[in-house]
């Protein structure tokens, strides 16, 4: 049985020893090579449309693909069938890197280190965001310290992300498809968007892409975030309707907006959004960096072996 | 008994009664008014130079000034004597608020939102900053994760801040007059300086404005620290030797500096830092928000009349 992975990461092969399986490295930004293209199992990372494409075609034996990414959409649009072939996710393997990424948008936004950054370059003083200033200023994001946020899709991301923030004084609530209370904090199913938008001061977007998802954060529920509310965007750029969000923005209807993902990606130049007040861009560089890959591969080919359900299966 | 509070913060004098005392707001910006000039306790925040001059020469009657700030230069330069008036800092009522900035100064550092900013203002993407990326590059500061942090001035800010670093995945040790294991963190005397600074990701300065540790990073120490390392200063100005820093990082032997204090400030407008590269420019707005006034000033009311040692004594 045959395991290729990619050379898009520092991988360690060793971690996989001990399994009867040949571990095959495989260059996943160009079409495989005849010795290779019989492989069971692949792991996927940052490959490029053309290899996945070609591996739909080639690979007549493959039974399972562990992607390294949150989201396998790559591997959906090149045409592998998850009712056929085994999708593993590599959800879990991006919690906290986004979550540091997150962390620092937040901060970013709260503390205005993009308004400094923008004085620093004139070479001024940035004197009214220093020295004394209010504590708690009313109706306004200045500091994590007891500002409501809302975090919308609650998987393992989200419960990596909230310590942080409560941690810092953040009052917490979720939003996801199903109500509860999860590692201590109150998540909310979306019917209650009306009753908890109006009350947050940052909502924190972490929804998967997929047509379910898309333009989940529209004009209708825009309206309903508070005037000094930011939004903030780590999931995939189709879960916010961009149109609605500059315009929001525009009208002064929203405080500011940091975006690590866009619709379609790199942004063009043609969007309004690199120029508006209180838009942060950052590009797609919150996750990128897996961790514990081989970790997960492991439990999972364990798991394919005993011919067991595999962690973070993509659902047919 | 008079007791003198400001105006210039939003203090709620109700949780102060209870105590037989006169509770009266003044502006820290004009002289006092005659009526209270024969008070004996003064609380301060963002007195003017002129007020502070003027309630030397004319109170009288003085005997105990609450500082509301971390550390009380303004009282020691406008010439009051800690040997004849009790003089308390504001000591632990900006620890959350300066952990915060100096959290966001860390990430905006490690995730590079000053270079995305200056992207952003070109309606460029910054893709070398996004998609795929080493999960942790040798030689460089990117994350928290696994970063090599000392915090240099260890005391309640840095008890305040480090939990959040290790959190984050930081390993973080301590700088100190005395050293031993505080709150979990290893803290090493300056003498061991030389042992430790070389194998430190990032720096952060949080020593006092003082004679003793006036350039207290100076250019020898500079040279200890590794070529990618970044220095972040929310102590004081005078705690880094300014021409030392510029001079290393002018010459690529710094990876950064994220600076919220300067020697004098506001930073001079001829100053080099403005336009070097890597380099993070903060307007003193790390604090400016003391937490908690009320509460410390009722404890140090209460030993006040007691007649019992207050907290947070300046030593005379």
């Amino acid at each position: 049985m045959k395991l290729l992975y990619p050379t898009s990461l520092a991988f360690d092969p060793t971690k996989l020893e001990g399994f009867h399986t040949e571990l095959h490295p495989y260059d996943p930004k160009k079409p495989l090579p005849e010795n290779l293209i019989d492989a069971e199992i692949m792991l996927t990372w940052v490959n490029s449309p053309e290899n996945l494409t070609d591996a739909v075609k080639r690979m007549k034996n493959l039974k399972w693909i562990q992607s390294l990414a949150a989201g396998p959409n790559d591997l959906l649009s090149a045409g592998f069938d998850p009712k056929k072939i085994k999708i593993t996710t590599g959800s879990g393997l991006h919690d906290r890197t986004v979550t540091e990424h997150t962390l620092g948008l937040l901060l970013n936004a709260a503390r205005r280190f993009y308004e400094m950054r923008d004085y620093q370059l004139e070479g001024k003083w940035a004197g009214h965001l220093g020295g004394a200033q209010p504590a708690r200023p009313d109706d306004s994001f200045r500091t994590l310290r007891e500002a409501k946020v809302l975090v919308w899709g609650f998987g393992s991301i989200a419960k990596c992300l909230t310590p942080h923030l409560t941690a810092l004084g953040a009052k917490v609530r979720g939003v996801a498809r199903h109500a509860g209370i999860r590692n201590g904090i109150e998540v909310f199913s979306d019917e209650k968007l009306p009753e908890v938008l109006p009350e947050t001061d940052v909502l924190v977007m972490i929804l998967p892409g997929a047509k379910s998802t898309r333009h989940a954060l529209n004009a209708e529920r825009l309206k309903l975030l508070p005037k000094h509310a930011w939004v903030v965007n780590v999931g995939r750029g189709t879960i916010v309707d961009e149109d609605a969000l500059v315009n929001a923005l525009e009208k002064g209807e929203l405080g500011g907006a940091a975006l690590d993902v866009f619709d379609p990606e790199p942004l063009p130049g043609s969007s309004k959004l690199w120029k508006l007040k209180n838009v942060i861009i950052s590009p797609h560089a919150a996750g990128g960096r897996p961790l514990g890959a081989e970790e997960l591969t492991a439990r999972n080919l364990r798991r394919f072996i005993a011919e067991q359900t595999l962690e973070n299966i993509l659902e047919a």
